[in-house]
């Protein structure tokens, strides 16, 4: 196989501020969530926005960069356009190790970017502006690269733009049609949903390794308790990574449920946590590591995401994970 | 009168990536100094570049986004492009609290962007595509604006676009026509090299407060000696701040030479230090405080510049200064 990891998701250039939760009230911003906004909000938001940073983002874009850090290879899909900073995007991603081909889209909306405001308790409240993602459609779906992928990885808020789930489907498919795997991350509570039955058909019928945060896997099964969300998740996937911020994760699978802890750190930005979790988690996976291995090696890589600002990773991840393990 | 401080330089966005020495060596790059790049060597270098972060740059803007953060009020005058870092370099400054009015370029090259590598000694070595900073000229410089600010800053850099030295010179002249004070930096030995009779014609002439580290008024001075360059810079300007990295600043005024300390603090990135240190003596200044004390903000300003990946600052630089004067 020519790749461990295929993500397929929003590509989305990051412009990334500190402000206080005043800010966050002023401008009725939703926050630890991710809001779409649309062009003429972005632009006056961004006006009200204190100076910012910014960075390639995209969630599994951003799980892609953490996956090359930690020695896997790796491809992406996402539609960028043909601007400043769609050039700023396919940089990143390529300088990371990443292949990533998917043509960009001419003469429609600019690069998507994505407003992130964090407040001095390290959360992240992200207002996304789709712009050329939405171009993103089947067509995109390379069958080569996506057969040549040992796991192909669908970010959930790729639900939002119109043409992509018919993408989603048709990756699901042809990984399937090839014998690969499929995985999904719930992505957002809200984004759960807005699209809570087709996330909940997509789960039944493709997705053999489910990422979700408690709240997102709470929306999705429409259950009050966390137990009850795990009773439920572990009768439609083969491994679900269920995250609780500090507490740690939950991975469900073959019949047991594996707690692991959070590593410690100092939490600056929280922005990217749950993208560099699943990084860390298929970096095991696709070189078979024992699951609470997978976990732990997640669990780094998490830490390492919301001990600085920005969503990609700073250090790099592979000596962190040797270095754990080593312990 | 409106403003305390009005800066004059290239509009600028840093494109900041983290490298080892043997990039430096591979790529024929320059250690530790700026370098003026072409746009086909601007690519090959950046599609060459690790992954990297987008901030908004140039000396004399940082040094107006970091006077701001200390209190004061201030205007820039520089040449962007119309376009999305433009759009960016306009948007960090202004949220900075600095006026920023200087009509975009239209129809010529992109905004000058700096890619600015930092090796693991906190290095920085900068490659300046100047872009749409050539186009800056004598009308860009508002007589209005000039004529209402306390000091206005010249960025020594601004010798290296054609134009801009005559309008450096319009500058000085409606400053002081106005009864103003006209500051300089000279930004880098290699630009002192490249005109330095030039700049010796306008310390002389037109020059109230020169701010240089040791290598530049060396060169200005073509002395070995760091006491002759004392010698020579004491007869020509009225303040001079010689900066000297870890071994502090020497200030140089009315017949004395002050020894400021530099402040301790982990050296992350020198990117920015200089231009820290001219805004905290500036906004020291045009309060009318000791010079001395103007030395220990400019210290301050500088140390917090070091402490963290990138130029403008992140911490409130006024409460910093506080907090150490209240020491």
């Amino acid at each position: 196989m020519t790749y461990d990891l295929l993500g397929i998701g929003n590509a989305i250039v990051d412009v990334l501020a500190r402000c206080d939760d005043a800010f966050i009230s002023a401008h009725g911003l939703n926050k630890g969530a991710m809001t779409l906004i649309d062009a003429a909000r972005a632009e006056a938001l961004y006006a009200a926005m204190p100076p910012a940073v910014e960075v390639s983002g995209g969630s599994a874009a951003n799980t892609m960069a953490a996956f090359a850090s930690l020695g896997g290879r790796g491809a992406f899909i996402g539609k960028v356009a043909e601007d400043q900073l769609g050039t700023v995007f396919r940089h990143d991603i390529r300088a990371a190790g990443i292949a990533f081909d998917t043509p960009a889209a001419t003469g429609g909306a600019p690069t998507a970017r994505c407003l992130i405001l964090v407040t001095p308790d390290a959360q992240r409240t992200m207002n996304t502006f789709l712009g050329a993602c939405v171009a993103l459609s089947e067509a995109d779906i390379d069958e080569a690269t996506v057969g040549a992928a040992a796991v192909t990885y669908l970010e959930g808020y790729l639900f939002d733009p119109p043409a992509a789930q018919a993408a989603f489907r048709k990756a699901a498919r042809v990984a399937h049609a090839a014998g690969r795997q499929v995985a999904l991350t719930l992505s957002d509570p809200f984004c759960v949903a807005r699209h809570r039955a087709a996330f909940r058909a997509l789960v039944a019928d493709e997705i053999d390794i489910l990422f979700a945060n408690e709240h997102e896997i709470l929306s999705l099964y429409e259950v009050e308790r966390f137990e009850e969300a795990v009773a439920a998740v572990r009768a439609e996937t083969r491994i679900a990574c269920l995250t609780r911020s500090e507490k740690g994760s939950v991975i469900v699978a073959d019949g047991a449920a594996h707690a692991i802890a959070a590593e410690p750190t100092r939490v600056v930005d929280t922005t990217g946590a749950g993208d560099a979790y699943a990084a860390g988690f298929l970096a095991g996976l696709v070189r078979s590591r024992p699951l609470p291995e997978c976990g732990v090696m997640a669990s780094v890589a998490a830490a390492e995401a919301i001990s600085h600002f920005g969503a990609r990773p700073v250090a790099p991840l592979a000596q962190l994970v040797r270095d754990r393990l080593a312990v």
